[in-house]
């Protein structure tokens, strides 16, 4: 797509310094970019590129856009207003409707007229397809599934039974919602399998990353609310719920019945474990395990960074040996305090 | 499914207290339930929804009986009892038998005439679908590869060349049984590729949760015992082999060649490094690291809980600078003692 | 397939001692080893087997050598060489050129005459698939994705719109490969959706684990370079980079825009955060956080191995009391200092 900076900022309500004529066609980094590209800044540490970019414009803030060298579309906060532009100049692709004639659609599928059904797609019985919707190649819908308006399912995504999507959702390949929560009673010989009759409710605007895996509830529902964004390879189990524009990095998990607040940031390869309660505005860095419910607002960690092996081993040791060095001081401070009664 | 509690009671060995007549056709949670359905109690932590729940029937142990105030179904193992009666009010989905038309098997496949096929799945020469077993849409089962009786892929599920699977498992979507394992030899210049020709064996009753992935021997087999239950993103390396009855929870990750024991607890995320042995009856929480070999049975632990930010930053510090502390007592014992020499 | 010994030995160069007629058809451990078969010597733990192995030949060391009771082949790097003859006893599968009936592959597709499409796959406008390359059942290629000579994709792996591998690659069943970034721009009412319109360039002999995820980037591509490996159920984000010969062990996680040097080894559930750099030749263990750029070469851990849970607990509760620890310390060390100006 091309756009003038002049249509950029009459659309997006940004202050123009430059020729509103001018045209861009694609986004591009500022180290990168080639006229005809449009780059932001946001981060300070990619300040130092900005004297030397050739793009044609660089959405960015106020004060940075006095440092400038070429037209500016100045925004309170650029990344999102560049993120808006990108979308204009790198739109989604979009998909005919239709059914692919290789898909397998179960007569008493509803699919909509101008929904999108992939090649060998598979769509049972009972499922919903709703307006626009786009369900990829190789995915497969399950029996009473629902998809909401303009939800994409991109490649071999799995929807079990049951299971509802919101509207404008993305869900990447390889994504699974609805499997069979872990449910097994102990008992004399092994485990007995305890059916996961609940289901997986999704609210709208939800994207979900590759091969993420959301598992229906036990009894009642899973559920993930409006706005919350997954990234790949996170599991999340029976019955958790996860609140309102809550964002969960790659790796997390999420253990059976635990509920996360809403607006929430949740580092990569964070474990947290079941039936706890994480409030709102809670963010959680990276490789930390919850263990115990955190009070939001509120910033928590347990991760702790490489060093060199040889010294990591020695404060391991140090750490197993604790005891010894509390006795220790113990042992002065009684000594200490038998040398007072001595004097 | 619908059932009277007399009807329940005898075929479970349970004790009722209630109208043997009344029916129940549905499970749910004892805050959620309404009339018509059946609850259980087996956490004390939910011993306060038991006044006021509006169950048909409660199944639970005879001490908390007493507090009951509808019908109860006493059991020894509430839990255990609780999953066998919803097996039959949710009976699992009966597939009808037969190969869809859109599915791909090669002649020379041997398919079960009760078995089920679903749509766009792929069955490979030589692989073998045993009674009533089911490979669901999007299945791929490669060459020589065998399913035992009443065992289900769900969706999407990909079982390698020769893996052997036994009766009345439960494959979830995107598992992938029978990649190679990770087996490169460093040479002068990159990695040869060892090829992997063991494959899988994996017992009776086992059930696998989504995108988990366990990978063919490099020589001789992995093997997955009888009962083993795997929760969904986990993953197993090469020539692993794990005891009857072990439960693996999310995201837990066993490296190559390394021994679980029987009916071993394994939590969540927890990583075993590889040539190890675990013995039965381990427990190892969730989020730990197992470096060394295991005795059985016994209790394991190395995660932390996760504590605010800025404290938790200063424990890290302090860990780093133990040796400092250690030399501090140190000198101080020594000071002491050279105190006690100038006494 | 079947060699006798003397062409194995001419072809890799390796130094016989036994009859060089004598055949081999298959690989086996030392201790499982059968006559007609090869084995191979090359971890020392293993050394105890070589006296009691029926192979008919082992590959090992001159120094092992001496202790062979069979025929030996003799290389400097047994281990490599036994994974080049384990190459030519079990030669990876053959696939017969052309398109199964069952895929879909798009006119404006552009696939060699002797690529194999197997059944179900789907292959979009614009792609190509180059010669003897092997796009296995299920599989995904979208729109403009290349795939190089002799690459295979296992099984049901996706490919995103113009994601380029090259030659001589597997990607295992379960990959995705280019779904989009985790980039959102957070703004008053949650997030706006960054679209990722960089791609994912994959050098040649790679070889990727089932279930593992590589990002596209979000302006600037993804890159792997030639010759890595990564193991299962790694996550690699938008616009890392990943030098050649580096390996990636399983479950590993890699956050946006780090970049990780050259023949570097990455242990198993690493997890690497964002912008940071990893230098040439470094080796993190198992488990750890890399949360700062690291030089190489180097190793780097910061996992902690489990222990008995009672005794792991108490050495938590000590690492959170360190500064009540370093007060008493400091405390002894100034009335020691007070007992000085006493005396």
């Amino acid at each position: 797509m091309r756009a003038t900076l002049g249509e950029l900022a009459v659309r997006f309500g940004l202050e123009l310094a430059g020729d509103p004529g001018a045209e861009v066609t694609a986004v591009a980094t500022l180290s990168s970019a080639r006229p005809g590209t449009l780059s932001f800044l946001a981060n300070p540490r990619y300040r130092r590129f900005l004297a030397g970019t050739q793009a044609t414009a660089v959405v960015l803030d106020a004060e940075a856009a006095t440092d400038c060298p070429v037209a500016s579309l100045v925004a309170a906060n650029p990344y999102a207003a560049f993120a808006r532009i990108a979308q204009v100049l790198h739109p989604a692709p979009v998909h005919e409707p239709g059914v692919h004639a290789s898909a397998t659609v179960h007569p008493e599928a509803d699919v909509s007229a101008d929904a999108h059904v992939g090649p060998q797609a598979v769509i049972e019985a009972g499922a919903v397809v709703g307006p626009r919707a786009c369900v990829g190649p190789g995915s497969v819908v399950m029996r009473d599934a629902q998809i909401g308006a303009d939800t994409r399912l991109v490649a071999n995504v799995v929807l079990y039974r049951g299971v509802r999507l919101g509207e404008r959702c993305v869900l990447h390949s390889g994504v699974v919602i609805g499997a069979d929560g872990f449910g097994f009673a102990p008992d004399r010989d092994g485990f007995v399998k305890v059916p996961q009759v609940g289901s997986v409710r999704i609210g709208h605007d939800v994207e979900i990353g590759a091969n993420t895996t959301v598992d229906r509830g036990a009894i009642d529902d899973t559920v993930i609310e409006d706005g919350v964004k997954l990234d790949n390879q996170v599991q999340i189990g029976h019955n958790v719920r996860i609140g309102a524009h809550s964002v969960l990095a790659g790796c997390v998990g999420v253990s059976g019945s635990s509920t996360i607040g809403r607006r929430c940031m949740i580092g990569g390869a964070v474990g947290v474990v079941g039936h706890l309660e994480i409030g709102d505005d809670v963010m959680v860095t990276g490789y930390s395990m919850v263990s115990r419910s955190l009070k939001g607002p509120g910033v928590y960690s347990s991760g702790i960074p490489a060093i060199e092996t040889a010294e990591w081993r020695k404060a391991v040791a140090r750490l197993r040996r604790l005891e010894v060095l509390e006795r220790r001081v113990a042992t002065l401070e009684g000594k200490r305090g038998g040398g007072k009664r001595e004097a």
